[in-house]
């Protein structure tokens, strides 16, 4: 550190975020972005939130210390293939995907093993808004970043990543890939998908009609996540398929526990499940 | 209006934020608070959310214009039986039960008939505070309250109910008592329901371990309700039992829906779900 240049790759929230913040700690030159809309990567650069900006493969991938892809999980596969003529050997890749087995994958097939210098990664922060105009620069401070190495990683690849999320304030954490979709599929993806449920269910219900105008704050804060990009929400449910249908499933399980309490009318139980979940919400979220 | 006399059965949030609202907005000379804990009424008075307290049934109703009932669903009945002996003709009651097909059968059961003097009412607000430490005057203010008056109820008992929610700001609205308990189900019981779910469903689950920690905004806000009073949501399940296993076998239709969608990598329903859902509620809940 520092370092001469980082390319982002898809300069939305999530990537803009991350240019800006190693701007502004002044820990890179040059933070250089490629994407597909060059009205985007233009706003970028006026916005300060890069330095330059190509739409050309290869310049974004020359010379690069580390290269992050801040692309859709269905973008992946597509995205690797266009780097790997132009890959250097010292160059890092690492990524914001939010499932990493799918990104894992992606990364075996275009370069038949997991390259030692690719460092996949999952920031979690996020806001509905989207795009660069969202990029902030706080977006990741006191956010856990987890970071789900291969065996064969390079340490000092891993180290240099690390070092990066630090300096925009992030939490960091080590998990292997099984267990952080394991964990996002239970945290964070089923919550999104009940969320969106929740809404599919009740807009234009026909023996509901307009029912929104009867709701308060606890309805708009338990759907807001409902608000989230559509697009990249079909793909984490295709990418993370497996984990996410298990989840769906645990909690459909749920679901009928509770449609046994009411139906039976188990006060006792019924008071020892929510009485459970609003301590153990308190303990851990409310504390956080 | 001005009243001489309003009595608040039930200190609490609702309740203490009703009796400061029309403490502070000069609509009674005598705000009078009723409950079992001696302590809560002297803190009422204290804060300036009642005027006066007591202990006795016989007092509390006595000469009151308005008696609200601010109690949980549970306690209905009893307490309506406790009221009967007192019940001056002129008295008014009204209550803010979330649920309301079971205030009515309370109190069919209570006077053989519904009174036409009794209009039941619901805000539709909160917080997970509870307590007449968290009343607020203007808890209600730009907020839906929803009153369900029978056909015999009485014209002027109905216009001083909504005379007193008017002047706390509220927005008014008239439904039947059974569509009320449909909408409610679907808005605000079925999202407490699938809150608590979500927490007791991955609290100490033993595939997962100390997930919390992974957490961000969108399952903080999500589970934002389950930190709501349990006693009062066990109340509510089993008072709006009906209208509640209904919508939690709907929602589980749902979930059905979305594990195909997800099984068979239906990635058009997928998005048309997820960005339907969105657009639903950006157009009828961000707006509001």
């Amino acid at each position: 550190m520092p370092l001469d240049k980082i390319t982002i790759i898809g300069v939305g929230l999530i990537g803009g975020s991350f240019a800006k913040g190693m701007k502004d700690a002044g820990l890179v030159k040059n933070v250089m972005g490629f994407g597909r809309h060059e009205e985007e990567l233009k706003k970028g650069v006026a916005l300060g939130v890069l330095d330059s900006y190509t739409l050309d493969m290869q310049e974004a991938v020359k010379a690069a210390d580390i290269i992050f892809l801040a692309i859709p999980l269905g973008a992946m596969q597509s995205v690797l293939t266009q780097i790997k003529p132009f890959l250097e050997p010292h160059t890092i890749l690492t990524d914001g995907g939010s499932a990493k087995m799918c990104v894992i994958q992606a990364a075996e097939k275009v370069f038949g093993k997991m390259p030692s210098t690719f460092i996949p990664g999952h920031p979690i922060a996020g806001k509905e808004k989207s795009g660069v105009e969202a990029a902030d620069a706080c977006l990741y401070q006191n956010h856990k970043v987890i970071l789900t190495p291969a065996e064969n990683a390079d340490e000092q690849a891993i180290e240099r990543v690390r070092q990066c999320w630090q300096a925009l304030g992030a939490d960091i954490s080590f998990l292997t890939p099984e267990y952080h979709d394991e964990v996002l599929a239970a945290t964070s993806h089923l919550p999104h998908l009940l969320a969106y449920a929740l809404v599919d269910l009740l807009h234009d219900h026909p023996e509901l009609g307009s029912v929104f105008q009867y709701t308060a704050g606890g309805f708009r804060d338990f759907t807001r996540i409902a608000s989230s990009d559509p697009v990249m929400w079909r793909d984490i449910a295709l990418y993370n398929k497996v984990a996410i249908t298990k989840w769906l499933k645990n909690y459909r399980t749920e679901i009928d526990k509770l449609i046994e309490l009411v139906e039976t009318e188990d006060s006792e139980q019924l008071f020892e499940v929510f009485n459970g979940a609003k301590n153990a919400r308190n303990r851990y979220i409310e504390k956080k």
